[in-house]
Order: C-alpha cells, then sequence, then structure tokens
C-alpha cells in the first residue's frame, strides 16, 4: 500500500501518520520516486488494516501492485543512476570489468589497470563469493574489500562488489561504490530490506530459476523502502542446455525497458560460462539496448580460483571492447573512457 | 578438506590442529558423521595450503567433494532423525502437516487438532514468510514463534518453521523443534553456516531452479559444520509446464536414496499448487519411497492469506490420509497416530 | 466446429451436409464419442464460413476448443480402450513391456516370455525407431514387424510399436494392435490425422517438450477423425536436471485425469533414464492413479542396441511386479496375469 | 559410417562398393561436402558389419559421429547456400520476411511488396501450417504454393515455405525455393531423410525443447544423404519464462558458429512472440554474428489468420530494418537491397 499525503501535509502530520502505521504494524518509508510526499506502507508481523480517514493530510490510499513504483508507467523518462562518476540508464554503455574473485592487491590492480585502459567504467570483483562447496575458497571477505578500496585509490574506478547476506551490508556499504545482490540472493528478503535502507546504489542480478515478473518485484522490494537506486543485470536463466552454462535471456533487455524504469545491463560471463561465447553475448547486448554490460576479467585466466573458463583475458577484453565501438555509435550510444584511462598507475586518487 | 586424526589423538592434539588450522585461515568442526574424530577444515577468506606434517597426531588430510559427507557411501545405513518424538528415515512415513501462515492461535489450535487426528505427526506453520511482494503479508515473526509454541504446548506436536535469514536463526531454534529453509533460501550459504552450528534439525527445500547436485552441496554446508540431523524436501522445480505451480521430481526421491544417506521428504502442496492434484501426489510420494511428506492444511481454506489454492481442508486431509494407509502397508512403512491423536484439547503438554 | 445432426436426420441429409462442407473447405468426420450423430467438420485449405441454416437436419454448429473432444467433461465416466484382449482405462492396471528395437526373433521371443510370466499384459518392441542419429540402427522396419506378429502368435501377447510418418501407417497398422506416436512425433500432424481414421488404438506418447495442453489437442486430432481409442503415455518432460533423463511429470496423471476422459500410463524407462529408478517411477505411477505402465525389458540388457542404461533385465522386472501388486490391491486396482503366462512356450496362438 | 573411396576409384568400383553395402543393408549417398569421393552409409532395417577388405578401391572406412559432416572441422571456411538469387552465410544479412500464412494472392503480393521495399531479400510465407488445434486454419496448400510462386514472378523475391511432411516433399519442391522444416518437425526424420535427397536448401528451425547437439544431428541426416544446402534457425526455445512466448537463445548463433559450418538466422518472430520485443531480437541477431533472419510481417497485422500477436506491419519492418542497416556497417556485414525493390509492382519476373 502507498500512502500518498497532501503537498501541504505538515511535518507533524507526517510524523502523525507514520506513527499511527506503526502501530497498525506497518513499516512507512519515504517512495524516492516521486516529487509528492508518498510514503510506503510495508506490512510488518499483524498489519491491520487502515482507513484513510484516521490519517489527517492524507490525501489517498493506494493498494500497490508487487511492482508499482517500478513500473515504467511510474517514471516513463526512466532513472539513471550515478556510480563512481558515471551515469548507468544515459547514453552511456557501461562497462563493468573485473575479476570473478579478489585474490591479492596485485591481481585486482593489474586487472583493474588493464580494464581501465581497454574503456571500462567500473571495477567488479568478489570478496564475499557464495560458493556451491562448503570446501570451496569463500572469498577474501574484509580484507578484499580493502584491497577493493585500495585499488579504487589507485585507478580512480568505481567498485560493484557482492554482498550475501544482510548482517554483512553495513560493512560491504562502507567499501563499495554498488552493492551486487547475485543471482542466488535476488529473494533473500531480508537482505533487499537491508539494501532498500542504503545510500548506495544496488545491482540487481536476476536469479537463473526466477520470471521477469519475479525480479521486478524483488526491486520492488528495494525501491519501496526508499533507495531508488537500483540496476538490473540479465545473467542467463536455467534451461535444458547444457552447452552454454545459462542461456542468456536477450528479450529480457526490452522486455525490461518495455516493464520499468530502471536500468539494465547484462552480464555475458555468466550467461554463456564459456570465454568463446562472451563476445558475442556482448554484442547482442548492446545491440538489443541494454546499458551496460558486466564482465569478468583476468590479469592471468588460467590461475583464476573461481569462474575460470568464463575469464576473460585483458587482451580479449580489449578486442571485445574495440569491437562493440562501432556498434555503440550505430546506434547513438557513448562509451567514453575513464579519465585516467591513458595512466599506467595513478599515484593519487583520480576523481572522475 | 577433511582432517582425520588418530583414534588416540589427545585433546591437546586436537585444540592445537583446530588453532593451526585457524592460523591458516579454516575454520575447522567436529563432523558428527564419524565416530572417528574426523573434522571439517573450511576455508575462510584467505586459506593457505596445509601440509600433514605440520600436525601432530593427525592422520590424514582428506580433500573433500563438495557432497562428500552427504554421500551414501559414508553412512550406507541411512540417517534418522528425530523431531518432536518422531523418527524422520526409519519405517514411518512422517507426515507434516499445518497452515502456510501462521494466522491466529485459534486458526494453528484447530488446525493443529484437525491434523493431529488424521494422523500427522508435526505441525508446519510459518512465521516468517518470504513472500514475492512486499506489500503481501509477511507473517507474524515472534508472535508467530509463541503461537506455534503454544500451540505445541496444548497438541504435543512437535513444530517445524521457516527460517529465513542467519539473524532469525537464533530466536526461531529457541521454539521450533526443526528448522525449515525455504526454496528461495536453499542456496543461502550465511544462513546454512548457521544452521550447521546449532543442536536442531534442519529441513532443507529444493530451490526450484536447482539440481540435485546443488542441493547435496547445500545439504553438506550444514553437515560439515556438525549438525547432521539434516532431512530434505522436494518442492517442486520450475519448467515451462503451466497447469502446475512447479513440476514434483518424483524421481527425486529414489534419485536422493541412491545418491544420500539423509532423508527425503516431498511436499506436494507446494509441487502442485491445486488441491485437486495433491492426493495423487501424497500417493506418489510414498510409493516412491519417500521418509515423508509435507502438506498444507488450513481449518477455513478459503480465508487463508496466502497460498489459498492449494490448501487442504481438514477433511480432504484426513481423506487423503485413509488412502495413503493401505500404501504404507503394500510396502512395508508405518503411519502410526500421534500418542494423542484422540484427544480433542490436550489441557497440558504431552510428552511423546 | 461441430454439427449437430437432428436425431432423426436421414442418411441423405447427412451426406448432402458432408458434400456441402466438403465444398466449403471442410473434411467431416463421425465423432465416435456421442451418441448422437455429431461430426468433426475440421479445415482443409481455403474453409469457407458456414451457416446452419444452410443444413438440412442440422441440430447446430457448435465452435469447438482445441480440446472439446477430449474434455472430461466429454465423456464424464472416461474412455476405456481395448488392446490385444485387455483393457486400458479400466480398473486393471495395464503392462507393456518389451525391448526398446526388435533386434532378433530370438530376443523378442525370449523377452515376451519373460514379461508375459512376470506378468506384463502387452509387448512392446520398436521397429521403426526415430534416432537422434542418422548413423544409428534405425530399425528392422518390415522385418520388425513381422518378428512381432510371429512372437504376438507364439504368446498371445497383443503387439505395441511405433509409428514414425504418415507413409507407414497402413502398414505398421496391419501388423500391431496398438500404434504409438512418439515424443518426437506428437505434434507430427499429418501422422495424427491419419491415426485418426484407422480402426486401431493409439498411444500418444507426451513430447518432451509439451504442455499438457498442446498434448491434449495433439490427442484430440485424432478423436475429431473418428478413432477414440486414445490412451496417453507421460514420458518425461525436459528440464535442466541432468541426473536423470528426463523429468518424469508425476502429477500429469492426475491432471490428465481431471482434464480429460482418455486413460494414462506412465513410462518411468524414458522418464528417468537409469535402470535404478525406474521401480520408483512405476510405483509412484501406480500409485499416482495411472491406468498402467511402460517399460523397457531386454532379455539381455547389456547387449540391447539402444537405450541400454535403461533397460531392464527379466529378473529386475519380476521383482518390480511382485513390488507393484500390493500397492495395487491397496488402492483397489487389479494386475491380472495373462491367460497363457505359466507356458514356457506356446506352440499355437492363444485368444485372450 | 563414412566411405572413403580412392581418389582414383573406378565408377565401376563405386558402383560395386553401394551394390555391397545395399547388401548388408545400408544405403549410400555421395557426400557433396568433401572433393573426395565419400560416401555415406546410412543403416536401413539389419544393416551389418562392413569390412574393408571387402570393398575395392576403398580407401577407409571412418565411423561418423552424430555431427560428423555438419561439424565445422569438416569445412573450416563455412558454408554458402545459395537461395533465390542471395547467399546465406557470406558477408549479406539475408532478411526473410512474411507472413504468417498465405491467405490471398492480395494479402501475399502487398506483403511482398512492401518487404521488398524495406530490403527484405526472401519472402516467406506459409501453405501448410501445422496448428495446435485441428480446428485451425490449416494453410491452403497447393493453392498457398501456386500463390507464392505467382508472387515470385511477379516481385522477383525467392521463396522459403514449410513442409511438414515426407509426403509433400516433392510438390513443395516444385514451388519453392527453401524448404523449411519447421520447429516441432526438427526430429521428423522421414521428412529430413526425404531433404537429404532433393537439390533444393533446406531451412531447419531448431526445435523448441531441443539442445544444439541434437539439432546439429538432425541437420546431418540431411547433410548426409548428399543436401549440404542446409541453413540452421533458432527461434526460441521453451523456459519457464512466460512473458515472451518462447526465449531466444542468442548464444547459439556464437554457438553454432563454432561447432559446425552451416549458416544461422534468427527468428526473433517466434522467438518473442510479441511485435514490441521484435526490433531488440533483430538487432541482437545482427551483432551476434547470425547470417540473417526471418521475420513475420503481414499487410493489415491485425486481420492474420494465425500469430497475431507478433506480425509487423509494414511500416514497423521498415523502421526495424532502417535501425539494423548501421549496425550491419558497424560489424562488416551489408544489407543489399533487392534488385526490383524500387518497382511498385513488377509486370513480369525479374532475375536475379
Amino acid at each position: 500500500m502507498l500512502v500518498r499525503m497532501n503537498a501541504e501535509a505538515t511535518a507533524d502530520q507526517i510524523g502523525a501518520m507514520r506513527k499511527h502505521l506503526r502501530s497498525l504494524g506497518y513499516e512507512t518509508r519515504r517512495v524516492s520516486i516521486f516529487d509528492e510526499p508518498v510514503y510506503s506502507a510495508l506490512p510488518e508481523d499483524d498489519a491491520q488494516p487502515v482507513k484513510v480517514d484516521a490519517i489527517e493530510g492524507c490525501a489517498a490510499l493506494i493498494p500497490a501492485s508487487p511492482t508499482a513504483l517500478v513500473s515504467r508507467a511510474t517514471r516513463p523518462q526512466g532513472t539513471r543512476v550515478r556510480v563512481g562518476g558515471v551515469e548507468i540508464g544515459g547514453d552511456e554503455f557501461v562497462v563493468v570489468a573485473g575479476p570473478c574473485s579478489v585474490e591479492s592487491l596485485d591481481q585486482l590492480l593489474e586487472t583493474a589497470l588493464s580494464v581501465r585502459a581497454a574503456g571500462a567504467h567500473l571495477l567488479r570483483g568478489g570478496a564475499y563469493k557464495p560458493r556451491t562447496s562448503t570446501y570451496s575458497f569463500q572469498g577474501l571477505a574484509k580484507k578484499g574489500l580493502q584491497m577493493l578500496a585500495e585499488v579504487r585509490e589507485r585507478t580512480g574506478l568505481g567498485i560493484i562488489t557482492e554482498v550475501i547476506g544482510p548482517e554483512d551490508v553495513a560493512l560491504v556499504a562502507e567499501y563499495a561504490d554498488m552493492l551486487q545482490v547475485g543471482a542466488r540472493n535476488m529473494q533473500n528478503f531480508p537482505l533487499l530490506k537491508k539494501l532498500g535502507k542504503i545510500g548506495k546504489p544496488v545491482l540487481l542480478k536476476r536469479g537463473a530459476g526466477n520470471t521477469l515478473d519475479e525480479w521486478l518485484s524483488a526491486a520492488e522490494y528495494i525501491v519501496a523502502r526508499g533507495n531508488d537506486q537500483v540496476v538490473l543485470c540479465e545473467r542467463g536463466i536455467r534451461t535444458f542446455e547444457t552447452y552454454t552454462r545459462n542461456t542468456l535471456d536477450i528479450s529480457a533487455v526490452a522486455a525490461i525497458h518495455e516493464l520499468s524504469h530502471l536500468p539494465i545491463m547484462v552480464d555475458p560471463s555468466h550467461a554463456t560460462g564459456k570465454r568463446s561465447l562472451i563476445e558475442s553475448g556482448a554484442r547482442a547486448a548492446l545491440a538489443s539496448g541494454a546499458d551496460g554490460m558486466c564482465v569478468e576479467v583476468h590479469v592471468r585466466p588460467d590461475e583464476s580460483v573461481s569462474d575460470r573458463d568464463q575469464a576473460l583475458s585483458p587482451e580479449a577484453f580489449d578486442r571485445i571492447m574495440k569491437g562493440l565501438r562501432p556498434i555503440a555509435s550505430a546506434i547513438g550510444r557513448t562509451m567514453s573512457h575513464h579519465p585516467a584511462w591513458e595512466l599506467s598507475a595513478t599515484p593519487a586518487a583520480v576523481t572522475v
């Protein structure tokens, strides 16, 4: 349910409304998506029916569909999300690149410099890794976050890293420019609720077994709590085909653009799981209208501790980027370089 | 990796081994599944290589596959899990029944009495609900747990309830006899890790988009941390067929029995999503060798706040149970009644 | 469209109706499912609109849904199909067994005798094999049909064999008691059309990628042409799970029973693709209400030229049958032996 | 099995080899893909083992994998297929457009002129329609073929039309420039066998439930019989996602290019089933490296008798084509106009 207050509602009236709704079992959050004072009323434990008359200054109580706030109709012009000096959802085709896992400062820095040189805008790297096997490397955790921050200092690249539980959100948000929700956690609702209340953008990957509708409903969990800086990322769905790791649902790009105002990126690395197929997926992503892409690049792919088969070498990544530029021009998108891209190393932080 | 210590290893040696491994970046846990002193060594942040010579009293370092401990070969005789006075994995076909959500004390108590009378062994009911929509009822949380405990007092039925995040494990474990991991959280690894360290059994539902192998690897997360009281529950997988909510993968029952020593139950309610198809699914589950089933029963199905289409009335549940008994006899399984089943109400706790 | 003629419509009126509809581009066929004179009008090339007034003796023109004739409502009591002396759709749980491919007279006869002894009612065996690879054995064709007929003579078992193209229907129908449409041909419409016009029953397997609705629509192709002797056979659908060859959609049994009056069997051999899982699937099929099952049995499974991994030995088949009998009793179904089951060989044809 | 004869093998030796193999149960066909005299030996009924010594002039008997002839390694430079004056598999991005069904000469001609003007190279239109419902329009059959031929006369566009059974191959081949095998018939082996022996190119659509490997094995059925003029067409696979009719497996384009030498096209109309998503799919197809695309265009989309939701208007098609041209240039592909494209009508046949 959404609560629309009168434009001239006083702070006292808003405070009273929130107190009243809390007493009825709702959490209320200001919805950033509207200029008007609209609040989401989100049921907690035994939420009771609400009456509009009982709320002074209330213009309307609006029943909300599971995707009310993320629907295209709510913000026809689209949402733009700013991360590390770049805007996702505008003309720029934003490229996020980096290793699957943060392994060491050297590995991360070398990779970062190479992807920056090739035209990447943001650096990705996992410090918390959700691994199928409990015996596998689980990520460097806080040490990994610190390395990411260090490499941001030295390259100027904003960083995107995954958070796998609500208890880690505060820590990860301290270091990252954008927090990633992985495919396995798309419906980790306590995590989504937490991410709705932070001041950092979120990259929400699609669950491999989830429909577009469920995906948008998951994004609504975040947006309804006041954080509209959400970018969706299609990374392949699970089908009967086994030649590829997943099946890249390329139609999701246009479908999400017609259903929602949120930007959408594509991750051809996870979608295909095979180095040789990433370029084709990247081109399809760009041509189909995606607002950007995430790819896995490792300075020494064959030493990668995770997702080795889909890690690109810096050279392969550079070649792919060179191939994308003319397509971007052809469809009216830009692929700018990072301001510091020509520096082989950056002594101090670069402000972008 | 598993660390097998000599049978005569001293407490000091074990303490030294654990300290040494911690210094190399591993968490160690005694593995309950073996009589011998075997410890799992689970990588945390930057785990370093381990040498057997460096550990006094160590018999062997054993590389572990993702499903090493849950594999049938590890415990050929099978695991039995005791919950609320009943044993899962033995001859008894264990029936878990109850509402999708705990809605009120009355609803829960009435439902509990009716399912107990019909032959259910354990009561299910959700206090924390993972809901697709953020605007839907999210469960009564702690109040729901308290109602469950109250109803256990008055019916003697052990209770099973879902936990949706690691931060709730301690609280839920205080009230529940068995903690359920829902399909959406099958790969919520921080949650699984927490559940590996509690002294309560766990019901691990299969993710709708997950393979048998991933499912067993998820169970390994729990078992490797010392908790071998894990029951698997097949609840339907996501396929192209839309007539049913999910597709009940009935072959998973025999497949899990050949792959693993853990018991497996079937949830025909979520698998089909349709009242009219639950009986058939329940019969298939029993006949195919499942160790039990979970079904949703509501004293007034059409008033159910969630999963209405798949909620059985007490009468329908009773009819299904009556139809299952001869099949159970035919295949050599028992379906006993709860000791208190004929009481219309139980003034005080019944110890089973 | 269905054309319902008046009960007292004359042969001349019916002839005129058919001639008129043909001129408008429809094929008409008497629908065997009704006692009343109902005809299906099936569009060919450029079918034109029809007016009821233009047809003397016509009671009504009824727009037909894609599953009009096969719907449960059309024949609530269910359809029974007689094949080789046994009735499918009644109390008997009908068992079809035999090799994937007919390989030789000896192989077929030995297998037939063993499955008859264990309680099978009908013999299956492929003479025309749809093979993924063009270099694989494609079946013995007519020679295979002749062997099947020979073995029927010597065992009394009715035979079921696959037909893979409309051009073979006449020949196969000469030999077989029931014609099987394989999963790959479920929507081979020219084949279905041909099968609608023969006087032999049809076993219609579900396509691995087809919904229940498409399956019933395919059956309608046959029934609308006058042949209501159709039995459906669930044989697993294609999903992401790879441990089994397909995923046995056990809920399809109850679903088809509520949607349609046609009998439904289950093929646990193709559904699982693994010998060790067939028994569990067979039990689930029986318990869930299937009208019978088809299983692959080979007198020397490891020499089978096709589908080796799912071929049961005669001993395994016998053990499975013994395990099914008590379940059948428990749910009120019969599993009779073939009249000649105790004979080790049958000098002449046995009439059942 | 493949039979490689010596380069200098005489016609007599080849004749003797073929006679010998026939006597052993094989059909032999000259494989057009090699310059050397290589023959496929395709088992029929009870094929017997072959010995190389028994064949005079035989260089080698080569066991063949199910995709031996269609594999990229067999013809690294790729196959080019000529249809109606255009070459598929070269630099040109070949566009096939036209209505789902041929409905009338006017509808077809108007549509043909409009798609030719917008840049289509070939005209598609179904005369034989495989329809889920037996009561639906089944196509104009021979009349439809005649209309297609008439429109080819008047527009110069080569025509592609579907054949749904082996019995129609000869007739369809008389009229069409390229014969299409629809998704439902991808494994209709009698049909594929027939198509291997005609002198016309074949467009082989992927089955909605079939893997890449099965698809290539189906193509091998055709190529092994002497017809290497096969073009593959990805048209979406069946998954759990319901927003789109199918899921366009865009990675199949690059995957097929690495696995096989056959050209591959994409059909974004069937893949998405929604007009609004076709442009995005078409762009993805082109950018990902497809050799062409097939789209459904109807001069009055809302009057289309079949697949209405995915039919493009001529204006929409023209807009899509205009958007594709710069992308084609960017990746080094051409999109030429048909020689007669500016004519509003073509009095006589145009030879291209």
